[in-house]
């Protein structure tokens, strides 16, 4: 509809005004169910009571400082943060690119520290996806993301397959800084990191004098159904990356890091808006809703429900129902762009990872009325 | 103070809680005339009446949706600043080094598309600062930006001196794909660009077969008492990137092109955050405020009354005062650390640009007796 906005190059007509909880609007009135969240980004859906007074009264009090200062807000996140992850400090960004390339600089410099210039290298997995900027680029082990004309991009990534015993076996030496994963491979098809192959590499990463990123940037923040998608999996490691979720849609991005990966010093790294006042006070309150003790068990609950629901429909057409919490991926057999129209003409926002994969992210706070009549319209458009 | 957020190491002790205008109060309550807006951020200054209802009112419609769909608010505005910047389009991002990743992406495909792999290489000028990411930290031409720790970076860059005739006579070639250069270098010392020289450089780059990144971030939105500081120069760069005062504090960036530049094909390029409903609602009310006829003329007037004012009081101990609108810089026989510490435990926020200069970056809504204030307490610090 517009191509004037580089952004939306190939996105759909429809144009939101307003949301309420997991459903969007749009300038004609249309209603939507929302599986998408702004990938991933909605977690407390729209115009959620508590987000919205907090980013009414804060909006008034102070939006941006430099980070020259301190806001007291600032603090009361960061510390509470801190706490609750067991991390030693924080990076606040403004995406999930800028706390990747926080992560990549960290673990360079710890490589550095800790080897010379031999130990650099960054060891990904392969159908990752870690951000758009050349560095992140380069950390995502999909060939079509390092198209020639980008080039040249930096060097010092490898990538390795996913749960394959065999590759973990050499890929870690005193070339290596860091090993990179994402819990659960979002944008490269919903896949399930085997917690038992995710440790036996973490320990063989470490014990060739290498560090642990976990990209949490789509899965940090409940999306799985734990606070982080690397308890789920029983890593601990040294450097998490998020942002999507964070702060409930403010742009936002942290990295946060602990132990040996803590080699900043002061001048080494920086950002301009990053851990602002209007983003933090987001983030803080987030973070609350997230803690109380019933949040995580809902999105555990609701996850179930929509892939039992799925799975119980026997449809032929329909080929895997996979996930965790609330990021749900299901193998089809029709091209899931053509389903993901489909779905948004009837009313239901739906997103793809690959080209038979379609991919649920709906708001954390979904209720099971919008869940069974999203998943009415996803049945009715498949079948 | 709190040594768990990296992007606070080394910052002050001062803790804000709340602003009004162009003065910052502490958790003390004491207050503090803003020379620094958040490194020229809060361009409206705080609790602007105008930017606090927009963003009140929006915050309960819609945050955040995905770059999948489009928002009425984001139409809306890409089309007004279009229109006014006289660009074909614009990818929205969340920082200044973002908006230059997006940049260097757009001047690589354009050298790739004319004159293959062998025109990659980007001129940018000593001095300058284009971000944190390993990408903009190499177009940044200081070397203590490039430390070995982080290697290896990016190959495709070079700089040559601002103002320098000599050096614009072989800088381009056909390895060249952009000429990038601040209108105003920020960072790197508050440096003015002679215009003629600029419009030569230019004019031998594009003779050479590259396009002009003007990194816009910090001088973009009236800083320099134009909407753009390219205007002032002249220059009509096919790239404009801007961040900073873009959102009056929102994260947010902003890559704007048009012409040869127009490169970009759907999967080229992405983000999450970038554009969404809250940031371009703030970007809104920012540009209808700087649109006022009489804004960009206040602009300037402050910006003379305080370079005036400062001259004027014949210290021995300042050495030159330059600036173009209301980004200012200072070159004093102190060291400007020591200033700026002496001056904020004064209640005056200052910054820095180098190690003997000055940087005051206002909000551009400053009034005169704040300025008086704030230059009673400058002078007060430097005797």
């Amino acid at each position: 509809m517009n191509g004037n906005i580089a952004n939306n190059f190939g996105s759909f007509d429809v144009v939101f005004s307003s949301g309420n909880g997991s459903t969007l609007k749009d300038v004609n009135g249309k209603e939507y169910i929302d599986f998408v969240s702004g990938i991933g980004v909605n977690c407390l859906g729209h115009n959620h009571p508590a987000l919205v007074k907090t980013l009414q009264d804060q909006v008034s009090k102070q939006i941006h400082i430099s980070n020259y200062y301190n806001s007291d807000i600032g603090l009361e996140y960061s510390k509470k943060l801190l706490a609750i992850t067991k991390m030693d400090k924080v990076y606040f960004g403004n995406s999930g690119a800028e706390a990747n390339e926080a992560a990549i600089k960290l673990a360079r410099k710890y490589g550095f520290l800790n080897g010379g210039e031999k130990r650099k290298t960054i060891v990904a997995l392969e159908k990752s996806f870690h951000g758009r900027t050349l560095a992140t680029l380069c950390a995502t082990g999909q060939e079509k993301f390092h198209p020639e004309c980008f080039a040249p991009y930096p060097a010092g990534f490898k990538y390795i397959k996913a749960n394959d015993y065999e590759a973990i076996k050499t890929a870690f030496d005193d070339t290596t800084c860091a090993f990179m994963l994402e819990c659960v491979q979002g944008e490269g098809g919903v896949n399930l990191i085997d917690s038992e192959w995710a440790k036996t590499a973490c320990d063989l990463a470490r014990k060739a004098g290498a560090i642990v990123i976990a990209d949490e940037v789509q899965t940090g923040f409940a999306r799985t159904g734990t606070l982080f998608a690397s308890e789920g999996l029983g890593i601990e490691p040294e450097i998490i990356t998020c942002a999507k979720g964070i702060a409930g849609g403010v742009p936002m991005g942290a990295c946060l890091y602990r132990g040996k990966a803590d080699v900043f010093v002061s001048g080494d790294h920086q950002s301009t808006f990053g851990g602002n006042p209007l983003a933090v006070s987001a983030a803080n309150t987030v973070l609350s809703e997230l803690s109380k003790p019933e949040f995580l068990a809902r999105v555990i609950t609701a996850g179930e429900k929509i892939r039992k629901t799925i799975s119980g429909w026997n449809l032929p057409c329909v080929k895997n129902v996979r996930g965790k919490g609330l990021m749900i991926g299901i193998d089809i057999e029709q091209t899931s762009g053509e389903i993901q129209k489909k779905c948004l003409e009837n009313g239901l926002c739906v997103s793809t990872a690959g080209a038979n994969t379609m991919r649920f992210l709906p708001p954390l706070v979904i209720t099971d009325k919008e869940i069974e009549k999203g998943l009415e319209i996803f049945k009715s458009c498949l079948m």
